[in-house]
């Protein structure tokens, strides 16, 4: 059987959205079909539409922070079934038999398929993924926000759970956006002391109601330098270039300095800044299937909703805009 | 009781080491006084002659790779005693009391003091450090030879120990030098497979016998790129930039940059080389006292030795020329 989608799909660098219909043949024996509730925007789908990292594919169907129901299951498909609310993320499959997927770093596949780059994403009616890449919401996770988890929930969640963060831990949050809002409700959670930097003013504010104990201006140096030695875990989610020597100097001995944005420039900084401390810079990609899993049953727990602007899906063009222009407070969401 | 000492002095940047006697005055409680045996020559004692981090004080006398046999100890010293050989590396005191010593890592206290800066060093017939920064040599460590692990050999083995490294991975010595031939060594023992990279054709023969698997040409960059994705963890010895983004691709998923050498230039790498592959970029001192302990029994039960070249104290000066030129193999002592 065979099941034809209504999508919105992008045909050229930086081109708009329109209607698209599209055949997707006959569902794989470990693939699930789902009815689209809502996709989020994320910014990596606005790069990929621009073509800022120069392999999107054209005509090309973006969404990667999807909710939906399952309205079919492939024959080999034991641990879902029609009728349950799942999450799909950045990857709709995984080859599941290298190594990284046998260790349970799926997310690092080498054959891991994202979920629209080269098939069609969320911003459709219908989507499949691998039941392996889709993951059922538990008990506390509204449905109606949940798909900002997907994607810019789990990137922000996989520092706290990969590198063992103690919930004893400072943790500063650079940038409050999509993905550095989720980074305090996580953090907050976690049971970490949480500071925000921020650029915005009026975000400083937002930033103590969205759980952090306190927010400085990211453009105050004097700010920077006077939060010397303060953190164990820096989370960057800026895509613009940082004086990253300064932030690490608001390193505590053994700190870690976390670059998620995308930064096109390179990150810079001296050696010296990291020895006679062994502190450390790194970065991490959409999380395995484990921490996500485990990040949706830690966010029903604690009840951590993305904070969302939802447009209708005929509205797709509006919605990407908003997010281009700065205004998102803090993640975009699709609905029907 | 006093002490007069016969030391070696640099009196100016770049200038020569010459004779010279100091009075130490009366023995500190928790102090022991040591007839030094041997010193090593580390890089950094050349860069400190020569003032290159512009914080030298003067006169100098440098040296902290020092091994020697306890001459007195003060009154509160319980666990040396007169006659014991010990070894003295980069610090010689530390506060004891703040938040790093009370951690065990005494080595990032930001009062430690270094062995000589601000006190004579060991190019010297007698030099004095607090009980907690002199080590007792385990059986099976040769005195003879043991004063380059003081610096060199902790420098290196911290990583191994700090970053929990596993005997299953795979480890990439970048230079072979004071430290790279001991990184050969220390990882070799632990288990590894090691592999050399070095940009003198003569050492990659004299690495392999130092240990090594195989050794790589570090001025090949096919060799540098055919080595894609094979190691856990690289340690970088030497002071000159290298291609950062180059030699991360040579990481397995979750794989490290430790950067062990002072370079001088910043390090400068896209953030993408780290995100899709959950990579890390890090440093560390010179190592903590327990450590330092670790490190010396290990190399005890390995029979891992400086492979060294001596000179008498007399000749210091050529000593210091015959490193600057690059000629040592590996890692020149001064010895009575």
């Amino acid at each position: 059987m065979s099941t034809t989608i209504s999508a919105y799909a992008v045909h050229e660098p930086g081109g708009r959205l329109e209607p698209y219909q599209l055949d997707l043949g006959p569902l794989g024996s470990t693939e699930v079909e789902v009815d689209v509730i809502n996709c989020g925007i994320c910014y990596s789908d606005v790069s990929m539409i621009d073509n800022d990292w120069g392999f999107s594919p054209y005509p090309m169907v973006p969404g990667h922070e999807i909710i939906g129901t399952i309205r079919e299951v492939g024959d080999r498909v034991d641990h879902l079934s029609v009728g349950d609310t799942v999450g799909i993320g950045w990857h709709a499959s995984y080859c599941m038999s290298c190594r990284q997927c046998m260790a349970g770093d799926h997310n690092m596949c080498a054959n891991a398929q994202s979920t629209f780059i080269g098939r069609p994403g969320g911003y459709a009616d219908i989507v499949r993924a691998d039941a392996a890449a889709a993951f059922k919401l538990p008990d506390g996770v509204d449905p109606a926000t949940a798909g900002p988890l997907m994607c810019g929930g789990i990137t922000v969640f996989t520092p706290l759970s990969q590198l063992n963060i103690s919930p004893t831990a400072s943790v500063g949050v650079i940038g409050i956006g999509g993905l550095g809002h989720l980074a305090i409700k996580f953090a907050k959670a976690w049971g970490c002391e949480v500071t925000a930097f921020t650029s915005t003013a009026s975000k400083e504010q937002e930033a103590l109601e969205l759980g952090a104990h306190r927010a400085l201006n990211s453009r105050d140096a004097q700010a920077i330098a006077d939060a010397a030695d303060q953190f164990d875990l820096l989370i960057s989610t800026v895509n613009v270039p940082l004086d990253w020597d300064a932030y690490l100097g608001t390193l505590k001995r053994r700190g870690r300095l976390h670059v998620l944005g995308a930064v096109p420039e390179p990150l810079s900084f001296p050696m010296q800044s990291l020895m006679m401390t062994q502190r450390s810079v790194s970065s991490s990609p959409a999380g395995r299937p484990s921490d996500i899993a485990a990040m949706l049953e830690f966010a029903g727990r604690h009840n951590i909703r993305p904070v969302t602007e939802t447009f209708p899906f005929e509205e797709v063009n509006e919605a990407v805009d908003h997010l281009k222009q700065g205004n998102a407070r803090y993640r975009v969401v699709l609905e029907r």
